[in-house]
């Protein structure tokens, strides 16, 4: 009796559900009896709250609607695991609970944190003779992570976001040279313009595209910013700016704090009193007396499944396939990655990392080369990166209307 | 040779276009010589810009593309013509140029707005013994028009409302009871709660739906809405809610506005400080000292034809086709309606509504018995009246990955 345990974890994707669907899948085809699903990752699983994901996916029709359900279907958590030598206690009731289960297995869908909790669990069976084995399946839409060419859930989440960046310029000009018009777009990405960048994509024949990206690994100046924005309006009257949540200041300030700065702290002593496009709209609004609208795109670029790339999902069957694989050997302390061996034909091998250390401490950045500073827009080499990323389109199930998801029974 | 010049005015939605591409197919098929489509409504006209619509429409995919293509493919204007005692020469200047051009026929696709411009130019046009007639297309993703049963427009961003629903519920929910959170989500409509109702859609056996919606129509009150907020919270940990942006207290002030003096106004002196979602958000982080996260939908509301309602589009189109048969027809001071002769099966007549100073004058308000009060939340009926007309997907045309548009050639 070969048993397995897979969770989720760290902040969802529109595909996450479908790494969750490769790993149950591959893992039954291999010989696994039994397949478990922890509820809300390692914080579930110290509650021995799980599931046996059989109840749900013997049905394939089931495991086709949760590639197309976005979030993790299993629940995520944030829990550090922590170092070993701190939490003794923690790692030996987690190791109790997997053998009062006779589990054999154990794959963690996530990012850079939960790669630590996967090579320090690999790391305290090894040293405590415990026969489990732990296996990694990145993913993340924020592209941070080393060693994989890049994560499952960026894919989605730059089609995603070219298809809107598209829409909301055609939105945007509708009112022509009878009204000057800006709308400023705020795209996640805290530390690297990843998600950002793929804005540049909405630009082909069928669209005129975004007219400035910026990213935050430039440093961001408010004056330069207003006088860009200027000589694009000399040009043309409806202008359209993707600019990261992450933009910050010379001096490292979010823009969002600098302007609250200005403004004195609220009556509630909130930091954040406008986000960072609601900050610039109304800095365009009232230096240059123009309608300037902000737009945050928010969580819906993360679970927007219905606009899945097929490739991204595809992807991220695959290295949930992968994983599942892995783990039937016992392998332990590794992470499934994604090596692309050509962009032209774009190929992908899936391949595995055994210094999985590394991926927690190393943040995958994007190139500054890649950048074109002057302008406030990024290089070809960038687009040519993502383009392969966002193909295809996921079919979706309908009823009524409305696409089908699956969500776990109470 | 009879020649037709046809118009987009006011607020863009996902389909406008689709009634362009109807106008244009029946016109030609009819038999007029000539469709020009003025450049940005009756304020090109003015300006004598327009365009032959056979240079981009004689490629039947262009046509196809057409109709999958958001916002305002023409332009559009938010130009009122006013009365005609009061503006004898601007009328007189636009029938120069109808005359100079020898067009026939003029139709102007629009709203409440828009159809007082055809009545007046109508009216103008009998009083001063010209030739042209006049006639109107509904659009307005408010769907606050009277005497059609619904607009086209209405049903898209319908659907575009409850999938995204559906997606930030299961996303909101990831973190199940490990972390409370709510999700407040600003939708569209400063006066009715038409848009906000469609949130109500979202629910089905895949989704748990949304848990409350806050209309316009129903007096709003902070505490009450902290005090909902907590009930709910109570029972899951994971709320969303829907707010319409038009929601006001009992003393008619919008609820951005409210908070805005309550922390003094800003440096700036601009009035909306913070959206609505993003006032409700701080006031529950403030009150309750949970995680709650403001969602605004923004203009992808109107914009997204990735997510158009193939009902929709195809309703659009037909309000285009028999606007042209009426055009062709001679018809004057008329307005495109649909009539629902029946709602299971789901059946809609296109019929014609000859006292069309009613539509400039009347809004259709959401009626009150559809709102559940006490619940928070909308009754079945309302369900019912929304749900056909979000049936059917319209099948895109993508390229590397993206939906394909049609645009003006410069």
């Amino acid at each position: 009796m070969k048993t397995l345990i897979v969770g989720q974890s760290g902040g969802p994707t529109s595909v996450i559900n479908g790494s969750l669907a490769g790993v149950y899948y591959e893992a039954k085809k291999k010989g696994f009896d039994k397949v478990y699903g922890m509820l809300n990752g390692i914080e579930g699983l110290l509650k021995e709250r799980f599931i046996d994901l059989d109840e749900y996916f013997e049905d394939e029709n089931n495991l086709e609607l949760l590639k197309r359900t976005p979030s993790s279907f299993l629940g995520t958590c944030r829990f550090k695991l922590g170092k070993i030598e701190d939490h003794e206690d923690t790692y030996e009731k987690i190791f109790e609970i997997l053998d009062k289960h006779s589990i054999n297995s154990f794959i963690y869908i996530g990012g850079n944190d939960s790669m630590d909790t996967v090579e320090n669990l690999s790391d305290y069976a090894v040293s405590h003779k415990k026969k489990q084995n732990f296996i990694g399946v990145p993913k993340t839409i924020d592209n941070d992570l080393p060693i994989t060419d890049h994560c499952p859930g960026y894919g989605s989440a730059c089609k995603y976001i070219a298809t809107t960046m598209r829409e909301i310029v055609q939105d945007n000009s509708c009112y022509g040279d009878t009204k000057p018009t800006v709308a400023v777009v705020e795209i996640m990405g805290r530390h690297a313009g990843w998600l950002t960048a793929a804005a540049a994509l909405a630009k082909d024949d069928s669209c005129p595209g975004v007219d400035a990206i910026y990213l935050p690994e430039v440093s961001f100046d408010i004056d330069n910013f207003v006088k860009e924005t200027e000589e694009l309006l000399k040009k043309k009257s409806n202008v359209v700016i993707a600019v990261s949540e992450g933009i910050r200041t010379e001096d490292r300030r979010f823009v969002c704090e600098l302007l609250d700065t200005n403004l004195q702290t609220d009556a509630f002593g909130h930091k954040e009193l406008v986000g960072c496009a609601d900050a610039l709209g109304r800095i365009l609004r009232d230096r240059l007396g123009i309608k300037a609208r902000p737009i945050t795109l928010s969580t819906l670029q993360r679970a927007a499944s219905h606009l899945a790339s097929k490739t991204d999902l595809d992807e991220a069957f695959n290295c949930g396939k992968k994983g599942a694989d892995l783990a039937f050997d016992g392998e332990s302390g590794k992470m499934v990655y994604m090596d692309r061996v050509s962009t032209n034909p774009y190929k992908i091998e899936y391949k595995v990392f055994d210094d999985i250390h590394k991926i927690a401490n190393l943040e995958k950045r994007l190139p500054l080369e890649w950048i074109d500073v002057e302008n406030n827009y990024v290089k070809q080499e960038l687009i040519d990166y993502i383009r392969p990323l966002i193909q295809g389109e996921v079919e979706q199930i309908y009823k009524d209307g409305l696409p089908q998801h699956i969500t776990l029974k109470k």
